[in-house]
């Protein structure tokens, strides 16, 4: 008999995902995006001067941070702010998330300017950080869009600033099923987990692949990895939907 | 000519509130408490223990934690999480939240249970905590009204282990006109700023009235202190259609 | 039959208070301040340049810090140097210190200036934050004169710099009975709890009213307000007295 | 004409590596790793218990915690313990390694005991997180075998309570060119940096590859991870060579 | 010319030096203890428990804290429970006290209780760290002599738990000549500064002699040595009038 | 009988001492000293700046910092870098470093320079502190050197930058019977403990005695200092060898 996901999907049929814009008041661009029960809000705040080591050289930066709040998850977590510290796990993925935008960005183009990045899970059900990267990049654009507008930047938006879209996934084998999109329910007991950022042009940005229990074999990854684009070509193309494009 | 307040509001009126239950997955209780654009999630999470310092005596617990999202304001401002403490601001908040809860609970028809208030600001636009107590107070009441059902409390969610509804509201001198409910553009240049917490019944829990610049007279505070009289008696009608009381 | 205080004081009698100066050798202004067996050192320090975000202004700040030696309460408390942080008591306190004193300075008179005051806790009995505020006046006082005797600020101490007096009182109901000046015996069993602080022209600066047990009345609130008013009185008159006012 | 590494090698060339054991007094298992002028000394210390949240369980643990000799690299480093905390990117690396050995290890198997692995950077050429992989197994299987003397464990070594041999390896792009074992000169400058992990019998546990600069194309990726394969192949044998099997 | 001292004093003649006893509401054993203008408050705190890692052995446990009010010097330090950790120097000074009153206690006789002997800086002027050992032992012997009377040991005080009297003093070179009691001004620009603990009886407890600027001889060294055996000497005579021997 | 060591050596035997130079990559100045098994490496990192404090004055600065690895010992301790801070054990013994060392440099001498002696045990048996202060020496030694050929100083290494050699040895009272050069084994169970630092001409620069158990004599003292005057005259001829002097 065949493996069912939990939720009824096909192997490789996403959530419900939905990419809401103007969700803040305050932030330069703002993305609050939903695959599922999860729910992530991404805010893009600009900043006209750049971290000291950066300073003079006619160069932006993008950097992000991640967050959740404590009870985001099914147990209340403790507050980071309250430990004290970010968590090991927090670091990871808010240097992920940094790293991977700054792949389709265009430092000096964005001239002496920094884009922080807020993504701030208000729900999770699995797979924050790619739900995280593909609405940062909603975010960021939405943010680049206003500096234009306001004068700030002189190439385009789109080829000058930034230059391709980006958009991430998680994929993973769940009772030797590989699936896209992994939920909580699958995450928790998935066999391997594997994290894919991926370009709208289709170049790899970032891939993570982790075995959770065994190790896997390369044809598992393979087929993880074609799952993977596969589902951020839809993405890519909600993004589009998104900001206009 | 009489000063007029920037959102053209009356003294006396409020901003648009809205109580929005059933805003979470996870939480015992949650409420979307939105007082114009301040808009702020307050989830009640469930502990059936307390904490050591209470143990085996038969009581309850219940505390609070406040945060903002970094870009909840018109700047961003630092990740609590990631400065590696919580702001002298951000505890007083929280204490004050705890404590007003506390007077409307009955810790002893509570059992030995602990319920966590998380106010997490999504957006700020003045007065974060005052609508988080009016929030939390409905997450409270929804987590009781859980455990009730749930068989973990015998005696009844009103008059039991809550013993009166309590919301609180913000009112300060702005240019010489005290009114009720400051928004941020009020709240930055008011002379004087009072947090009122009373329960449903009428009765004071908190008074904090601070004077911003200048020091002010008696008959001022007994302005602010009726107009508060006033605006909370509105909240409390509204808490008990969000609860259906 | 009447309620009693333990101390057998009348319901408006404060405790034996002194205001002693010329306590430290070094500070440019020092008050140790006893309420009883509560005794506060109040030092205030004084920097002739400003926090950087005030740089360039022409103005001053006026700033405080509260803390408690471990064992001047009844059982040893860790000691927050040790803790690595100040506890959100703590910090609520010199918040609060800070702010009221700042109420009665005029900062553009003091010029690029900052006034330290520190308020150490030698030994508790209640009420430790209102004898701060009353002994730091008198050390903000004395650091001011000794700046108009070097020459470093040109208009007078009072009128000038310093635009008031200021002193504070926590007032409650005891055992249904709304007593001035609670000591420790009072103030842990206490129903009702409010902490005053008034200038010497009878104007108010911070109300903090809580009620620790039960919900309060109007009517007893307004009549802790009554007692603070007298108890203020008394309290500026001593300080006129130590600073020879 | 045809790119050529700094260091003359081939690309497929590993650095002169080493695993040298008997390097520590006090250690249940220790190995010096050098992959050319990167050193890291791993220590596996055996304690006969578990974390608390594991306890009763009848399972053991392994966990691995890394650090860098502050001047284990071309600028002096601050030092962490001075900081005050890890690094993101070190707590990034600890977490790998310790879930990388997990992966080949029986918990059931170990009972309840646990394992820290100290991958300590003596000095740093590039490569290593992977280094301390490869020497942290050694050390590990150095500790059990005591174990298993020490007759804390019933079942064999390899096989019981060690399921696999695991390696891993730093492969990218350097000039257009792939080549397998990163040095320092060329880490800096890779535009696409990958790190492998891998059993002994080919099985894949880890993967993550990063775009530096630009996105890469997925027969790049291909090309490294063969690269890795090959590599990891080679550091098995001597991992065989260096605990006798 | 002869050097003279700063003070007037003879080189072997100590300052003030006065041991108030009864000076703390709350503590098990109290003494302000001050050499001139340096006064050390110094409370001893009895606990009916030991640490986690002393329990059920049957002996206590002596501990010592130091702090200093921010302002007991002639510029204002920072707060250590703002700055969020105790200096190097804090945590050094308050070891050597610990140790050095552990030195004449009989930890077996104290039975399973400990005591904390907190020194805290109301006013510096040289020389906290011997006046806080000269006045922690009198703390310590009124803890303990309070213990007797409470029926909490049952061997003597003197002889049963505590086994010696110990008193310090900080001894230097100031201007090639050798003196005793250093104060500020002497401490300040000594080429050698000793710190000397020695017991009732003449034995040594702890030496600690260090060069500021240049390397010092052992006939200077001898010297200081000296010096501190003939004010300690004296220093013993007033504990015991003190405590009442 | 007599008492005879754990290790079979004379009561003024040190152990076989090392002082391997040409041990680092990166740092202008290295050395791996070697007590028998307690093993140091330090290296000298030049910075040519100094701290804030020092600036704009033509004087340079050498400070010191140490550390164990987790498993330098019998028993794993926990990693500074996690737990968040440097123990006050730590602290003391990189201050004694520092001090220690700036008292053989002439600061002026140096320039506006810095030199960081980093003092990382890679393994502990005892005499980690002292084994420390002779290897900075000489590592310390090479970094000036290093200075001199690059032009960075312009008077002689010995002479002018460094005025004189210095080394440290621990000396103690091992059941009656006092020792040069302390083992763990006998450390840990000796009553009377010092540390000594003298430079190459025999001048006295740090004296650390303390009492582990009871207190000690003078004459015992006296027989420590000879015993760490005759084993330092011997380390001094080493080092001399270890730089080519």
């Amino acid at each position: 008999m065949p493996v069912s996901r939990p939720s009824g999907r096909a192997a490789d049929q996403l959530r419900a995902v939905s990419l809401e814009t103007n969700v803040s008041k305050h932030a330069e661009g703002a993305c609050l995006v939903k695959f599922g029960d999860t729910h992530v809000l991404c805010t893009a705040s600009l900043e006209t001067r750049v971290p000291p080591w950066l300073r003079g050289q006619g160069r932006g930066w993008v950097t992000a941070e991640y967050g959740m709040l404590p009870r985001a998850t099914g147990e209340r977590m403790r507050r980071e702010a309250n430990a004290g510290k970010q968590s090991g796990r927090t670091q990871e993925i808010q240097r992920l998330i940094g790293r991977s935008l700054r792949a389709v960005v265009n430092l000096q183009a964005l001239g002496e300017n920094q884009i922080s990045l807020d993504c701030d899970v208000i729900q999770a059900d699995g797979g924050t950080r790619t739900a995280s990267i593909t609405g940062a990049w909603v975010a960021l654009y939405l943010c680049v869009e206003k500096m234009k507008a306001d004068g700030l930047i002189s190439t385009p938006v789109m080829g000058g600033v930034i230059t391709d879209q980006l958009a991430a996934l998680s994929c993973g084998i769940y009772q030797s099923l590989p699936v896209a999109d992994l939920d909580y329910d699958e995450d928790s007991v998935a066999d391997t987990d594997g994290n894919f950022v991926i370009t709208g042009s289709g170049k790899l940005v970032e891939i993570q692949a982790t075995a959770e229990g065994a190790a896997f074999e390369e044809s598992e990854f393979q087929t993880l990895l074609n799952l993977a684009k596969k589902g951020i070509a839809e993405l890519v193309v909600m993004q589009k939907q998104a900001v206009g494009l």
